[in-house]
């Protein structure tokens, strides 16, 4: 009974170094969703939590502007959900393809694969979006019933036009997953009108939450091919089928739900809702517009030509003879702010500069251009 | 760029019962580990964040009272470390025996099938435990890869003894998956000295600390097995293999880490390190002990035979002519106290009741039975 292995010497208090978060997320969170976290809790079969359940069900759809019943967070980070829509809509064997226009949708791919489903990989230069032509010739050659593709690439910055792709998806027979990490709740985006038929995000991007959870909606061509599946889902704990259960009518206990994460992802929706999801549009617009306009002021320029420009989320290329990782690490060290270095191809040649939900702030801009001055001209 | 699904018309500020949580999970949680979540977020790749998940693996490695380098919280609830365990240790075809003595056997089953191991599954009423004989019979009519056993059973209150069962399991080739949810913390468990291969737990059970992570720890036979794997594993998000070069020495990004989880599960194990395993494990028996003797004072009595039964999780026999949803009802709305129904074969037949880290304290179980003799006398 007794204990071998001792109590490690240092545990030091949880102290932090007070971070301005502009990186690719997680953004900086609104005290008010830090708050909301200190809730006591409630069972995750309690009364009490179910109505929260409902009301953050709700909140959700007017987020996704859609009104699929099956609209819930899954209990886990943005790569949860997306995890979540391939292993319930890929069966062995299916047609897959993935327009992969940078890391995020490489990792899609990669799902896809381990899921089995016949994977066919489009790309495009990274900082780029795809033309119709190339889906609707990918779709010829290889017959899909599912088509994956990234809203807004946080690996490149670039914001991939879906609405021409959405239809010749379908008309192809195909459904439609898209990737909406880095749009919800920043940038115009209605699963509805748009006619998206699986829609997944994070908490930590333009929705200011921390990560943890990672929102998931399912439309009636979706449902259907779910109910239809020939095989089980071989992922317990994502299967769809039965976390839906939980979250639906039947209340049928699933996995413990994360009940701290789930006040704050509720409070974050709130927060939403107040300012309104045209005026957050909006916001989040004008703020990028300012930062890139201050961009060009002190000779730097963006990787994505401005008609395909991710307003959540900028590259910024690195200057010749400047050292990516230098500037990153003194804007850290000196200044206390976050930004992203590149990932995949483009690792070395831009910094991720990300303006989501409560980090798009004026003043947060005009300090990181003001602190890029000053590094670079030295 | 106009909404169209409108605002709910009912969001209302977040309010909860200031509930005494003494069911299966979660338990009450230590005020300090709600303050450690409102920590201002660190992002995941911040040297700060990557100086606190050493410290947090360190403290966990004195938690499960291991030496192994591979110990890690997974960003899931308890389920997805059962589930990381199953997937990353069952190729497809592998022979696979759980001891099923409960509704989490069961589930680790089904996980196996999914997994698609060749599985066997033993069973024994629930509320009782295995015997050595059981296991050593079905390993020789079953050959196995994996054994899979849970170390306390939520939904039994029974408490397997493991040393002689994974003496065998070994002995025939097998490495042991030892699920130690509801005993972490709580209960002797020594993953060293016990020589178990995979162990894993959840957040909210004695460590107290809200749902949302889930500790696995890996010995070196599993690493061994691992890292032997033919097939890829079939699981993107619980894929141990990128998931340690996250935690290990490479710091390479897999998915982001839920930030204020591991502020609040840092938290936690601080305070298990405080408190002390032993002084922890004795406070739970003591506990456990007050609340049996007097359950006997006012005419119930546990399901469980007192040698196997958990020191936190009691199931309390539902007495002939009371209807166990209505005193559960009634415990909730008068008194405020959340204990759980039973589940599966137990279900009507036996209440939950939890006396898990911050929830095991006297004057909980001396108002417990308060309530519950009140509430029969009726």
């Amino acid at each position: 009974m007794t204990t071998i292995i001792p109590v490690p010497s240092n545990t030091p208090e949880l102290n932090v170094s007070p971070r301005l978060l502009l990186g690719p997320g997680p953004s900086t969170v609104d005290p008010r969703i830090l708050r909301a976290q200190t809730t006591p809790l409630l069972g995750h079969l309690d009364p009490w939590f179910i109505e929260l359940m409902d009301h953050t069900q709700e909140l959700l759809r007017y987020a996704f502007q859609t009104e699929n019943r099956f609209t819930i967070p899954i209990s886990g980070t943005g790569s949860a959900a997306m995890e979540a829509a391939v292993a319930n809509m890929v069966e062995p064997g299916d047609g897959v393809l993935v327009c992969a226009s940078g890391y995020f949708g490489l990792r899609l791919a990669d799902m896809a694969q381990r899921y089995r489903g016949n994977v066919k990989i489009i790309t495009c230069p990274w900082g780029q979006v795809f033309k119709e032509e190339e889906v609707s010739e990918a779709l010829k050659s290889h017959p899909s019933k599912v088509v994956c593709i990234v809203h807004a690439e946080t690996s490149t910055g670039a914001k991939q036009p879906l609405d021409q792709i959405i239809s010749i998806a379908h008309a192809a027979g195909a459904i439609v997953i898209v990737d909406a990490v880095t749009s919800l709740g920043g940038i115009p985006l209605f699963v509805d009108r748009q006619d998206i038929d699986v829609c997944y995000s994070g908490s930590q991007k333009c929705l200011s939450c921390p990560p943890g959870m990672s929102p998931i909606t399912l439309g009636e061509r979706a449902v259907e091919k779910l109910t239809a599946r020939k095989t089980s889902v071989p992922n317990w704990y994502l299967d769809l089928k039965v976390v839906q259960q939980y979250w639906g009518k039947e209340r049928t206990y699933h996995h413990t739900a994360p009940i701290s994460n789930v006040y704050g992802f509720y409070e974050a929706l709130r927060i939403v809702a107040e300012e309104g999801l045209e005026n957050r549009w909006q916001r989040h617009r004008k703020n990028a517009e300012l930062f890139w306009n201050g961009l060009t002021e002190i000779n730097l320029s963006c990787h994505v030509e401005e008609k395909y420009r991710l307003e959540s989320l900028t590259t910024v290329r690195v200057p010749e003879n400047v050292e990516e990782p230098i500037v990153r690490s003194l804007l850290l060290n000196e200044y206390n702010i976050e930004v992203g270095g590149g990932l995949g191809e483009l690792k070395g040649k831009v910094w991720r500069v990300g303006l989501m939900g409560y980090s798009s702030r004026r003043e947060n801009i005009i300090l990181l251009l003001a602190a890029l001055k000053e590094i670079l001209k030295n």
